[in-house]
């Protein structure tokens, strides 16, 4: 059946031969894909449309000057995670969005509750375990809480966000082990599925190498996962980091910047080992899992590669693809109807996934 | 909190504004994406990447010759049927599929019954009632049953498959109303939640229109639809139509042949009316749905958007993303682990929702 349907199907493609390009492909089999114009999603919102329309193209070679050393790393580090914040205090956060945050230390790792202002009788013995992104070398301190807090915001699930240590101080594993620790401490006082862990970007990356490493030390697993647009695999070979780049407008590219964090992350162990990368490693028995990327990510792929590689172990797994959205839009255009979208789905998953 | 938090979070973009090109956008904020390189997709099966590799690029320039006539249309759509078959007949596909094919008439309308040779008992009283793709224009006649053959294939649920009347001599809503008849006969020997609708491309746009025209005549709805990368917006407003120009090589382009297929089909109606363009109608109350795509589908948004609107309706909505899948790659690799998934997958989730 399969030969011989595929040479019928094929057929398809050969009548259509009299429309196709006949050039060469490389000898690699790289595809020379030419200049095009790109205008702003028609079909996304008002607000992420006009942001988009207002916004310059991304500059690929913008993100080519890479820190060199260690020194140049922390001054890059300092600099941008100093704006990160935008000058908003932990004070703002709390009242804008109804929530206290308290700064705390589970394990020896610093982490910050976030509570919402009333907790529902359902929510009381629930927990949201935050794991930060920023490429697994930046948004340590304050600026960890942030998606925390959005989370909680929506769902109504307290939070603890885990504050993990970094390069070029601490690369790998200690970002993992960090948040093993602080989930051991916490099943001390909740059940295990009534612990959702998750994040975005590194932080969807960081959940799951932790579930590998729950799964290794014999640990239960959390009752849920939320990844959003998980950067899952560090070796480059998704097919989106080629298709959408230039796209994006928060990754832009994966050269330069992106692969250099990668490899001051993944130190000595490389970025093939399943602890950095994974996506390469084994998936089975994992907790239902809620997952989130749009038209423009460029980790559009380790997103779908997540999920396919979920739904092969039959494992309960959302996957949600917004319009014209870049990496982590829906945190950048925080408020806007797609990050709306985006967060009702994660409360909505979470609560029917956690006891 | 929404505005302030925007602020907040636009920071972060300005914290990076040291790696971020300072080039102007255009008048009508569309970007200009430089040319690049795109190599095979290194995380698709071996099958996929292969033939990719070994594929010219997708030409876009090839699309743009299009029929300026009936006449001509007529004559290149014979010839690309003549070709799609690639010298299969029926009898060839019943025996490699282990069913059995059977012409028939239904409600004036040509179909094509396709029966497993063993229906297991839980499918004895379901049906899936397949309206075939191909821009709304080609694969009429014996072409329509193949994707209801590989549905019957790998779900064990006996199909029928709708040969509905197409342009040049029958523009919109003709395949509509055909569908719709034929529906109407169905249900005179299925319950509706024992009947799945759905199809590929113009398929998926064509379940969806004739499911906006059963809640227009007060039909019940049917208990399931698989939608293969519906072609659902024929305005040309998706976002994946730009992102993915020269990349999808089956689609290719929105350019030439794809638009003037659109007009064709939409006739006097126009591209915007729903019935042509079924994203942009009410899809409160739908069926359960199952959806395809890949990330390098041309119609990647129309799949995630409808996906979006029917979540939005809080309808069972399932989105499946393939890694490296041009538009209904999962016909055309038919037999790769990619097709094989997606199959799984439709056929799973039929079987879940179909009473």
């Amino acid at each position: 059946m399969k030969n011989a349907l595929n040479k019928f199907i094929l057929a398809i493609l050969a009548s259509l031969s009299v429309l196709t390009g006949t050039a060469k492909a490389q000898e690699d089999g790289a595809w020379n894909i030419e200049s095009r114009t790109l205008p702003p999603p028609a079909a996304a919102s008002d607000q992420l449309r006009n942001s988009l329309a207002n916004s310059p193209a991304p500059n690929p070679a913008s993100r080519l000057l890479v820190p060199q050393t260690n020194e140049q790393w922390e001054m890059m580090i300092a600099s941008a995670d100093a704006e990160y914040s935008g000058g908003m205090s932990l004070e703002m956060l709390e009242q804008m969005n109804a929530v206290s945050i308290e700064k705390d230390t589970i394990a020896g790792v610093p982490v910050y509750h976030v509570m919402p202002s009333e907790v529902a009788p359902e929510n009381q013995e629930r927990l949201f375990l935050h794991v930060h992104g920023g490429g697994y070398i930046l948004e340590g301190g304050d600026n960890a809480v942030l998606e925390a807090v959005m989370v909680t915001a929506a769902s109504g699930i307290p939070s603890i966000s885990v504050d993990y240590r970094m390069p070029p101080a601490h690369p790998a594993p200690a970002a993992v082990n960090d948040t093993i620790a602080v989930y051991r401490e916490v099943l001390e006082n909740y059940a295990p599925e009534q612990v959702a862990l998750g994040g975005t970007s590194a932080g969807g990356g960081l959940t799951l190498a932790s579930v590998l490493e729950m799964k290794e030390l014999g640990l239960s697993l959390p009752g849920a996962l939320y990844l959003g647009t998980p950067w899952a695999d560090l070796t480059n070979a998704s097919d989106s980091l080629y298709t959408l780049a230039g796209i994006d407008r928060i990754l832009v590219t994966p050269e330069g910047f992106l692969t250099a964090a990668a490899e001051l992350y993944a130190g000595e162990r490389g970025v093939d080992d399943t602890m950095i990368s994974p996506l390469l490693g084994d998936f089975s028995g994992f907790p239902p899992t809620v997952l989130i990327t749009g038209t423009r990510d460029l980790l559009l792929s380790d997103t779908a590669r997540v999920h396919r590689k979920l739904r092969d172990e039959d494992i309960v797994a959302e996957l949600h693809v917004y319009e014209g959205l870049s990496h982590a839009g829906y945190m950048i255009e925080y408020g806007s109807p797609e990050s709306l979208s985006a967060f009702a789905e994660i409360s909505a998953f979470l609560n029917t996934h956690l006891e």
